[in-house]
């Protein structure tokens, strides 16, 4: 169960655990402060690393051997227990390590910077930790709240991990929310272009959302709503995309279903489609958050279908999505007894940019349909295709869906509008059923009735959409693309040109040595000293290390503050691989 | 595990069923077209239902008794299964049954509108079926849609029982959002009196939206957020607590969690707070919308602390809450192996308007802290008490609080403010930890920017809160208040008279005999069938058949209009009674 086809960070204990191993680090400022290197307590620091991480690997074969042989379920609470008490005595280990480098920086001695897999800061209810530690009078009593997390007297066992993984998870997120850059305000706050977020056309935006017809309040709007969604909002949603994705015939009301953002319409179906322990195929590198959403609540695993970079007879381009590839990966996931449910799919594809072809799309439906797989797909880039050359279809568009009963559609405004905070998601399914079970958690998951306004209101303009918002906001996407891949051009760096998306998928291998998940680590944490932010490759699940997605659709004027900083992080770290190798090459 | 103290309608499938069983009854307009009444028929139903009944009865003990002497998760996880194949079993037998009525029906065969145990309206996906019952023109082939409930190729286990329990849970609702009364637009739509929703002050609440500061649109808002809820916001929420409950600190806005309603607070707090299978304890007749949330995620169990309407020496008014009540409740839950983590409280309460004493409080305070249980405290109706000599004590107000990290406290504006449509909750606690681990949960339950910012405008207005909004607010609640209890008293209907809330807690089991919770049902039946929807006792896990509760905050107008449906409703039924009695007197 917990082979390799797993998601990075955001799905089960031992992963974490061995994750935790794997990053742990002193905080910068400190390190900074303090010059000296005592090599004998680095080395003895790496010998309890690999002991930890020894018992961890003994652990995870025995629970997996194990695993095969018996009850599927009954074995996963054993595992489940297991893994608490490892976790337990994993934490106490932690900390028993952060007081010995704590001992050791208080008593002025130091560790060289790069030191390989140390970084607490990912993982390890991040959130307090992480802040407290980048400050330069980090406080010795901070260690007890580490402790702490790790023997709660107040939070459940689930409410632990959650916490715990959603404060890693969102980490530089949660950074960047309390120090944001601002041209004006905050000229040395963090510029986030790891976050894909739309800002091209805020302008636009306020300005259509403060027009009149947008301030109408009714009593209906107040009160207790149709958790489905209030139908005149339904209806539009209906109208809009049997527009935009010009389906055959119009799209019904009833089979439509909205809630407070795409996350939330994926996690309830996840509840739905899924029991737990279940899974989805999803090819990978794809959107992280599915894999946390799938933590929070329903207990859903993703079965990862790797795509390879590299051009090959069978991969005619970078990251090729094939049916081989996903029949290989459902095989594999059955013979260890896993049940899979569906498969995930992004067109325009989330981080790699890709837009599907007809033939494409009707290939992958069809090996769904195949093997009784549900076929989730999330277009919620629908809109965001800037390259002309290049079209995007919809699944709803299809003549004929091979599955219509199992193909459900997610989108939202969030990226197409750029309008994130609204907190919007939509459900399309033929499958009335599956409509009908999602609307049971619209309880938990409405969005306020005035925002249900709006948006009915702007996606009912299609005169404004037309002719205002769509032409500024591709030729504004295509403008700031350019300059973005003109910059990477101009440093040599690879990077996929799909003509879709708010980012694009780079290659920064070159900037690695060695090229593993810890030096990408803290490649990223070296952006973050310098307040950029970006993702990489490992929180997209992508099994090659080196990758990076950087967001574009900003204003030119942040693009360019972010790439001066992107550009001096890469030239310090040029700097530092020169000096190791000639280190090396001294040694030799 | 399920014994007698399991909340009504709301938690197990072998519950649901034994209720499935007791409501097995033909749609009304059918029923009143047909006046033949076919005693074979009705004498071969009821030793359907009868033999049904022993098999669930039968099995239900079989699995408790099992239940204790095993393993406790293991166990869950076969009765859990034993129950999906019993319920797959009697939902077939039910088919058969309702084709059977159908072809009585069909065939020109009637039954008596009073068959007692008939009715599956309430049950049994409730939602596709309710509706098409409704119509004279029922088709048959809606029958193949109940079936296929049954044997779903879709979805997963508990994607059917949770669309299951929605749609039985939220059947009338569901009625009455498609089919509202207007006094213009649709005098014959459903009035709902059964739904605790406050339209006293919808036109200085849609005057006060109205006003240009609420407006406002800034980038951020647009945006994705602090999943906490916004900076800006959660520091009124602390400025407004703090001056509402009369708090002798400043409350501090890192303690706050804003999340999109009160159900999505509670539900994230039973996810972090307990692990599945663990109890809460709550005093019962209580609000059933914990019991449906604890469902859809947490599945956290209630265990009911039962309340006596009877004055005796222990209960010195109706529905005393006591801790030697608690204690009770909670140690006989111990005694069955069950972990309670915390306490449930509601104050105002719902449905019964106790306000509870400083001293009460302190003790149920002290009780929990004694068995370390967490309280969860919900004060939703804190501003909505409209007796001048009655006082509301808030938790917050308290000097210490006996134990602080484990007493959370939940509000909103739902009621005082009468704007549900908002979705809006608010989590306020000492424990930092908590506090932080709920908040990782505002990725799936985040609000709309600019409700928050329409939130803070409202919160922050205290001057209109004070001189416009509260006193017309409290002066209307006790006008309507005033009709509701004069038109009762009128009636010789005994009630609850507590000076709190939007509702009155009635007694109406003078119409019912016998007085069970089938008779209980069928008169709820009769109110919807004259397009009156109260809400009955059982679904606040009242352990004594024929409360109700009937909400006032509405429009002098449209009380005038329920209370005329509710007059006739209770005169057909006394008729009945008084027939029934004499049918009886005669066999005698």
């Amino acid at each position: 169960m917990k082979g390799s086809s797993q998601p990075a960070e955001a799905k089960t204990k031992t992963q974490s655990m061995s994750h935790r191993l794997g990053m742990f680090r002193m905080p910068s400022a400190q390190m900074r402060g303090q010059g000296l290197r005592n090599q004998r307590i680095h080395t003895h620091l790496m010998e309890m690393m690999l002991n930890l991480k020894q018992t961890i690997e003994k652990n995870l074969m025995y629970l997996m051997t194990r695993h095969l042989q018996q009850d599927l379920v009954l074995e996963e609470q054993r595992h489940s227990q297991a893994t608490s008490e490892q976790e337990a005595l994993l934490g106490r280990l932690m900390y028993q390590l952060v007081n010995l480098l704590q001992s050791g920086a208080m008593g002025g001695l130091g560790l060289q910077p790069s030191c390989p897999s140390l970084d607490v800061r990912c993982d390890v209810r991040g959130g307090q930790w992480a802040q407290s530690s980048r400050q330069p009078d980090w406080p010795v009593h901070q260690l007890s709240d580490l402790e702490a997390t790790f023997v709660s007297q107040h939070l459940s066992s689930r409410g632990m991990d959650i916490s715990a993984l959603y404060h890693s998870s969102f980490q530089d997120y949660n950074i960047y929310q309390r120090d944001k850059y601002h041209e004006d305000k905050n000229t040395m706050g963090y510029i986030n272009l790891g976050l894909s977020e739309n800002k091209l056309c805020l302008d636009l935006m306020t300005e259509r959302l403060s027009q009149s017809d947008m301030n109408y309040i009714e009593d209906d709007l107040l009160q207790y709503p149709d958790w489905r969604g209030q139908p005149f909002l339904r209806e539009e949603v209906a109208r809009f995309l049997t527009y935009y994705c010009k389906v055959p015939d119009q799209l019904d009301p009833e089979n439509v279903v909205v809630l407070n953002g795409c996350s939330s319409v994926f996690s309830t179906l996840a509840m739905v489609l899924c029991d737990p322990g279940e899974a989805f195929l999803i090819p990978a590198p794809s959107y992280g958050g599915f894999a946390f959403s799938a933590c929070l609540y329903s207990k859903v695993e993703l079965i990862l279908v790797h795509l390879d970079s590299e051009v090959t007879d069978a991969n005619l381009h970078p990251f090729q999505l094939t049916v081989d590839k996903m029949e290989q990966a459902l095989l594999e996931a059955r013979l260890t007894g896993k049940k899979v449910r569906g498969l995930i799919l992004i067109n325009p594809q989330n981080p790699l940019g890709d837009v599907y072809s007809r033939d494409s799309l009707q290939e992958y439906l069809e090996f769904a349909k195949k093997y009784h797989l549900h076929v989730i797909i999330d277009e919620i880039y629908m809109l965001s295709v800037f390259d002309e050359f290049i079209t995007f279809h919809s699944v709803l568009s299809m003549e004929s869906l091979p599955d219509p009963n199992r193909t459900h559609v997610i989108w939202g405004t969030s990226k197409d509008f750029g309008i994130s905070g609204f907190r919007f998601g939509v459900l399309y399914t033929h499958n009335r059923e599956v409509a009908s079970a999602v609307s049971s958690f619209g309880y938990l998951h409405g969005i306020s009735g005035i925002a249900q306004h709006k948006l009915c209101r702007l996606l009912q303009d299609r005169e404004w959409i037309d002719k205002v918002y769509l032409p500024t906001y591709r030729s504004r996407l295509q403008i700031a693309h350019g300059y973005m891949t003109k910059k990477l051009e101009a440093l040599g760096i690879p990077f996929l040109n799909r003509g879709s998306g708010l980012y694009i998928w780079m290659n920064l291998k070159m900037y690695l040595d060695p090229c593993t998940f810890e030096e990408e680590l803290l490649l990223h944490r070296r952006f973050l000293d310098n307040k950029l932010i970006l993702s990489r490759g490992r929180t997209y699940m992508c099994k090659e290390p080196g990758w990076f997605r950087i967001t574009f659709a900003d204003k030119p004027l942040l693009l360019k503050q972010a790439m001066h900083r992107f550009y001096q992080v890469l030239s310090e770290q040029k700097q530092d691989l020169i000096m190791k190798q000639l280190e090396n090459a001294q040694r030799e």
